[in-house]
């Protein structure tokens, strides 16, 4: 941390500020400037604590944290990219490319047996689908619950697929898991630590969506929740963040992904169908997200988007998914990948 | 809901829509246009789902979803405002103006008796002080707990004051209840819905934090939740929106205050202190609070904010805190307010 | 600024920096730490370049800016607040606060004498009106130019009101400067640097909006150019910035008016009508700006808004802006303020 | 536009209201609903005005517009795409994918010579360097003006390159556009609405940077006064949205590639130097951008990054340039485009 002195500050200000600092256990040091003097603060991490003991004392301007608070899940402190496996997939060894398709909710034993059969026939990789469905009002449809996870196994099970389902309470993780081979955390959850550290008790792969305006830093330190109950097992995912632009649903933040890579050491997979919101614009942000270097790819697609409960709007229709993934196919060729 | 199909749509594909709009139960009104056809859709409320259920079909250029999606938090359908009361105080009656304050977090007996001590004296009504704290980073001191509970409440009752604290978990929910006067759900839990439900089937005042990404209408929704399980008593707590600008923690919207009012019938608290991040600006924007008609106040203050666990950059000293009400005292009066 | 060095970066990689920092005529100054070395460097301002010249070289991770990049406009340079003279109007003296209004463009001489009637009546000291309005789109109403100038300059002068409006071009600086009393450079002519140095060729009172995604440092480095040009006369002008909130056109940050306090010794105005963009949450922020406190105000008022131009949303009719003056002048009272 | 009435709106304010729009030339559709009514308003274009006009009227809580303002740029109405020829480049055929590369000021005749020299060699086709530089500061270094402008124009010719540079008068147009082949206008200038004109009144292809912070809408609409002035060369170019995030220098929004495809028939080249603002994340989203179907990539690159006068962080060096676009190269093979 770099404490910014006052231009006018007096030397005992000074001398104050190095003593709250020395005295809490950190070794100060002094920077003197033509226009200030700064205080440097060594020693791992103390950022964040630090900066709010100082900006309260006498001549001081600003305190500026620098230091990357995480430990567990930064690339500096592992090198190695970890690997992910769920089933014979691989998320995260630089040459799979895992897709994971399935509608937004499990609607209908029917429904989500014809969505697994055509995602599974155009070459998805994984099933998703919502049982618990968060919703913005209370009046929408929440999904299926226990029922909803039910057939969503019984659909990755007939089709051979490894499903994926979001839990939101800490009390149904013990349930989802027992259904489910990944546990999704959904955006508004991203902060939900009793749940980041109960799904880190278990060691099941753990999907952390990205939440809506999470930095990148923040992110990853949810990601670190998980990783210090003993659960390595966590898979990023992009899915966009707020912005003031409205044409999409969200801004989707596709330099995340080489980012995230040059941060941690951790896998990430991108959402282009939360992240646009629209059904037309997720082809063309699926092939970016492939070139720009995602270990996988999450996409909606619902057997008749026009009769879906929720996100119809992103939601791809199984002939043009399966378009898709062909498109992909060719590029992963190019890029030494495999589908 | 306004569906705009493409300036080249087929009549078969306008056809399609409204045939597609009647068949799920609503009354679709073809509104021919010089440039394009535009179909309105009547009726209450069904926007977000119909929405979605337009957009993959042909010709279908946008839809615009217009009707506010509330009930029973809107102002449209209760005018009278709501009045919010905990012991003899009295949220919303558009006289009184309340102040809770405050630390960010109980940290020992002596530190919140002095604290509890510190800002009755000053003229605060009801005393904060968290027990269960979220925290960014899991190394982060993360609260008492259990123990934070009871010295917070021991606190209040030999201050004569009401104590609001965070619940974050569902399971917390009777312990806190037991021990507060009004449960606080936090930014990051605004949309935590098992959480909000939970809090709903109480009867005790809940204090409902704006998301940090929030829209007003997100907030009001997740308020309906809370409503919507029979507990009327909220209080929506504006404490800053994330944005591009750095200086501040974050962007301090106080024209919530205003837009509030118009929406919804509750009752509306700010919260400068996480809404600027500096203690430098608390003070003229609790100025500002006042002026723009907030029902209450929510400060943080600390013994010795250099010396703080957490939030000591926006942590007023008690005799700062002191001035601070003697100043929204005389605001009070001229605008016809008591404190 | 502060160069972080990998954890794993070379004793020769930290040598290499610090002999390229100093061979461009920086002073290093070496920070080992328990993870990492980090890298001082001390003097005035080498911020932006700095960073740019360190962030290619082997085994750096970071650099981060810290010292304020302003001189001319900081209060650290300049602790006594600027007082700029519009007649015998004086913004920033601590004690006036000076209220701007009138229509938000020119649109014929009866709409104008007739608004500056109106506004004088009620109270408001400057007549506002444009007469070169920039627009979204190039098939809306873009004002009356020269005309509207003069016939500005005349309602003025017929009700004993100085007047400001905008000027977009170069071009018309000299025009603009010889009918308008204070020179009003638009929120996305912020960043128009040579516009800033013309203005700051003349020595007009120049009223500076923020730009809609402008950090308060940028908005004060774009003051910097009119001061850096010899004109001190500038005034800053709050108008709200860009967010994902909708209800409101813009997000009024009033936290700019403590926060400009506390970096610069420059007057600031608030402007409600564009902050909010609604007409009924105008009354409340503009009292909520007094109580910030704010030097000055500007206010959208037209004749009769539902026949405006443009920006009839955020016109006050004559009468509502009469009784919000009225309540403006009782909070003045309390707040030892003279209107 | 959707005018929505209050649910309590009196039967004589719908009436005003239907009367008030018919007065304006516009024809109102009543929609009778379950909570209110609303009023549909049909033709073209007569949105952000109409709005303003109703939104003080009695019993109105809302006014949606809905349709699209922009004509000339939209695809609507121009279905074929717009090929933009610079020399034998043809960008936006569907086919080419070209590469404008060089550093981000001209800073000496041997400094750009030698870059054109490199970029040149590694394949790029169009040499961008800046002459004019709109810096945040006033005190960085704002480019070498016409001396810039003279040299590279002279690097171009040496290597069989057009050119770009950025134009930031309207009084520098003639001068620029008689050195150079295509004129930008820079993010800042977005919205600078004299100089979009006058690049309007050449027949040069012009490069338009989107806004820090515009909409697409927005940014459509400024090319639209290039287009209105008779010129249809524009080049639309994603060059990152400002938001939350820090990490990156701006947020790299991708999904304006297919977004603008669909909403307009101009070509699009994404600028992922100023979008990330990190050299390192560069390729990747270089990669992406071309997945993602854009026309042209620009690029900053700089013989030694680490002594540039300006951008050095987001400059890659020759070398690492050239492997980057071998990579594009095989993508644009398995893509069915040419480089």
């Amino acid at each position: 941390m770099l404490v910014l002195m006052r231009s006018d500050a007096a030397p005992e200000e000074i001398e104050a500020v190095i003593k709250h600092i020395r005295e809490r256990g950190f070794e100060p040091v002094r920077l003197p400037g033509a226009d200030r003097t700064a205080i440097g603060v060594l020693g791992t991490n103390p950022a964040a604590t630090l900066r709010d003991m100082v900006m309260n004392l006498p001549g001081v301007q600003d305190a500026v944290p620098v230091s990357k608070p995480f430990k567990l899940v930064g690339r500096e402190w592992k090198a190695e990219p970890t690997v992910v496996e769920i089933g014979h997939l691989r998320l995260g060894d630089g040459k799979s490319f895992v897709i994971a398709a399935g509608p937004c909710a499990v609607e209908s034993e029917e429904q989500i047996m014809s969505s697994a059969a055509a995602v599974k026939a155009a070459g998805a990789h994984i099933l998703r689908g919502g049982a618990y469905k968060p919703r913005t009002s209370p009046y929408a449809f929440r999904g299926m619950a226990d029922e909803g996870l039910r057939l969503l196994a019984q659909a990755g099970k007939a089709n051979g697929m490894p499903v994926v389902t979001e839990v939101m309470n800490v009390s149904d993780v013990e349930a989802v898991a027992s259904h489910a081979d990944m546990l999704q955390i959904g955006a508004r959850n991203m902060q939900n630590f009793a749940l980041l550290e109960e799904v880190g008790r278990t060691r099941k792969p753990i999907l952390l969506k990205r939440g809506m305006s999470a930095t990148l830093e923040e992110w990853l330190l949810s990601a670190e929740y998980v990783l210090n109950q003993g659960n390595p097992n966590v898979v990023l995912c992009e899915r966009g963040i707020r912005t003031f632009e409205t044409y999409t649903r969200n801004t989707f933040d596709l330099s995340a992904v080489p980012a995230v890579k040059e941060l941690s050491h951790l896998p990430i997979m991108v959402d282009p169908s939360h992240g646009t919101g629209r059904w037309s614009l997720i082809p063309s942000m699926a092939m970016a997200g492939l070139a720009a270097g995602a270990d996988a790819l999450m996409i909606e697609v619902h057997p008749s988007p026009a009769d879906a409960y929720s996100d119809g709007a992103q939601s791809l229709r199984p002939d043009r998914f399966a378009t898709m993934v062909e498109g992909l196919r060719s590029l992963a060729v190019a890029l030494g990948r495999t589908l």
